[in-house]
């Protein structure tokens, strides 16, 4: 046999129980924007390179996969500038079209393109893959799928109350506990207003992130090389050694801050936020300063979740963003959306095995095929079984009856009906459990029942 | 404002009530293939040019999307062959990955990459875009998605009969009366085998087509033209006039091709997907030897649908092939499929107007917001309600009453829960039908009650 075929590095193909285990994480995510009214939309998987570049970072620019233009797409190019080699300038002009990098960038353009035909706040979301020319490596993919929510058009923090409640219910229904971190980018601006000087907020977050390792000297020490004078370090203490309950932390937040009017605004923000939800959530909420996330994207409520029961980064993020559309000549529109880490979960609900049986199980029953007058009378059953909503099959050919159960087996399939010269006297099915081995000779409407009443693990 | 942003010509947007429509016919498709025991799989977008190149003749090879490499993606070519700006062999230089063409090229490297892991008969159903740089046109798009159903490893004509099942379960669902029309590429090589002319079939389908538009003389003259001597036409005419009930049709078929061996074959194919069919489909199934789609791809039963009450081209396609793998060095896999054409399926619907309200609307009720108390009570509604399993939400600001009712409308939501003053003293909501006006107060209970009863047409 030639040499087997295989897919681009950084590429999965998806077999038909990962497929079982993503869907039911698409769709748990999936009914609970519903529940809170999102609408979904889908954007085309090529952009124009026009829309894409420039949104990214130069780092970003360079990540895109690009598509070669159709036809002569040497056309726009002299024998020079071919020679020149200048890879961004080439790329320029023998593509016009790239893959989406995210989905936060089409769908600006999106509300842009269809703005007259929205009714503000528009509350949409979106689940689909994106691809990044990242180097692959574990847990980083070149083709990945991204389930984001966001609404744009209204600045009321109801919005980031209700995502935090997405966040809540996505995750209790998987049956995984989290903890959500909220931040606002507000508090950090105060801080660096308060220490006066802005470009340090990351220097100061990332000093303090690191106090349960180092110790308090250290992190002072860390910050003072950071060039903080003296007199800000003083003043930062109570932020660097900030701890008890929200409310005791938005207090000493509330002294620190007390001359900075964006900072106290950002602290109003979360008071809201946190009030609104005291009591309605089933897994517990914390303000957490270290939280930095796309510091330069989001202008107010940060957010993140992890997992309490696996050691794993981010599975979870979001926060408030203001003109959105502004690169696309559309200022004024704020925005606040979550975006689920569908691969990370995945790992998390693998690793925790918190699938359901009827998730992930696909057919329910398998008919032997024991020859053709057998198989007849099987394929009238089969229309009543499937009738009743149960997935069922028949082995297709009359194979040796071991090769017809190992493929019940291979298949996970938790009942085999046999219809032999007996059952077929009778107009009967004898139907085996594969899991207690246990056989019954039941009518088609028995069978029927039987399998309905074992559902939960069928 | 700056220039509108734009997409690639022939992609699409879709909005959320696209969205709706298009689920809804996904979610039935999807859910025929699991009752049938088809599981899903998954590849990825990208594809290397090696496993695509060449699988669709010159005209597909060049109606690729090709994704330039990248990092320096003119290493490997000298200047010489950058001067030469032959297009093929540039494009082999910069681009090792591809855009996939269809679902079948990347189904059959998945079947040899991973046949280790594969028990056969593998049935698997998949539902992805593809992307084509044809020229856009009416009803003519570069990415759309392809919806195909696949049992490779069985010869058994139970898969074509089981096939025939989905397809009329799947249009019945919908409400969409079809015909389903059948033939079989053996049966047209005995006709070939009996005018000697292989090549002609094509030429013979063609002018048999148009017997009703021209008339039996035309068709003659027809053929005549196109090279088929005079004996030959003489033993056509059954075939060309061929009319009356399937059966007649076979009968008559097997005395006209009673020496021709692969002839007999086919018409014992089609006798027993037919008989096996007898009384178990809703919608008429009609053997059609001017059917000849994919002529030289399919071996055995071909298979197409057409509306009944729509005029549209063709919205369901398959049949058997073998050696379906053979062109990535693994010979010797027969298969058969079904491809449903989504985007046709939703014009037909759409002209129809078939699609059942729950599947188009999403939120169901909208809670007026009229302040932040009167919010924060919706607020705890709004939890009951949702864990009710009712899609519900509220206006996130507290705006004028008229821009909330009007959000309402252009959402079309049908329910809408007022809590003012009155409501809020006595913890109760005035629920009103957007429909028929109708308004209640009632409890939170109440509420619930309400909106489920009503839920066929919320």
């Amino acid at each position: 046999m030639s040499q087997k075929p295989s897919i681009p590095k950084g590429t999965r193909d998806f077999s038909p129980i990962e497929m079982a285990k993503r869907n039911y994480i698409f769709n748990t995510i999936r009914e609970v924007y519903a529940l809170y009214g999102f609408q979904q939309i889908e954007t085309p998987a090529m952009e124009n390179l026009s829309t894409l570049m420039g949104k990214y970072g130069e780092e970003g620019d360079k990540l895109l996969f690009k598509i070669l233009n159709s036809g002569d797409c040497l056309r726009d190019i002299s024998d020079e500038q071919l020679l020149e080699r200048n890879i961004p300038r080439f790329a320029a002009c023998v593509c016009e079209k790239g893959l989406r990098y995210d989905l936060t960038v089409p769908f600006a353009r999106y509300v842009v393109q269809h703005r007259e035909e929205l009714t503000l706040p528009f509350k949409r979301y979106q689940i689909q893959p994106v691809w990044r020319a990242d180097r692959p490596q574990k847990g980083r993919y070149r083709e990945f799928y991204q389930c984001d929510a966001d609404v744009v058009g209204s600045e009321s923090l109801l919005n980031e109350v209700e995502l935090m409640q997405i966040i809540d219910t996505v995750f209790t229904r998987f049956g995984v506990r989290v903890c959500i971190k909220i931040n606002n980018r507000k508090i950090l601006s105060g801080i660096a207003e308060m220490i006066g000087q802005a470009d340090k907020i990351v220097d100061i977050t990332v000093a303090i992130d690191k106090l349960d390792k180092i110790g308090l000297d250290n992190v002072n020490a860390e910050l003072a090389e950071a060039g903080i004078p003296a007199e800000a370090i003083e003043k930062l203490q109570p932020i660097i050694q900030l701890s008890g309950s929200n409310e005791e932390k938005l207090a000493t937040m509330r002294e620190v801050l007390k001359d900075s009017e964006i900072g106290l605004k950002g602290i109003e923000e979360c008071e809201f936020i946190l009030s609104k939800l005291k009591g309605s959530l089933n897994n517990p909420i914390e303000l957490d300063l270290t939280l930095a996330r796309g510091l330069n994207y989001y202008t107010g409520a940060i957010f993140e979740v992890k997992a309490l029961d696996v050691e794993i980064g981010s599975i979870t993020g979001g926060g408030r963003y203001d003109n959105l559309t502004g690169i696309f000549g559309m200022p004024g529109l704020s925005g606040v959306g979550i975006s689920f880490g569908a691969d990370r979960i995945f790992d998390v609900l693998n690793q925790l095995d918190l699938y359901p049986k009827s998730a992930v199980n696909t057919t329910q029953l398998l008919f032997v095929n024991f020859g053709e007058a057998e198989a007849d009378f099987c394929m009238k059953v089969l229309q009543s079984v499937r009738a009743a909503g149960i997935r069922a099959e028949i082995y297709p050919d009359a194979a040796k009856m071991k090769k017809q159960m190992s493929y019940a087996n291979a298949k996970a399939i938790p009942f085999v009906a046999l219809v032999g010269e007996t059952e077929l006297a009778e107009q009967k099915v004898t139907l085996k459990n594969m899991e207690t081995g246990e056989q019954q000779l039941l009518t088609t409407e028995e069978l029927i029942k039987c399998i309905m009443h074992n559902v939960e693990w069928a």
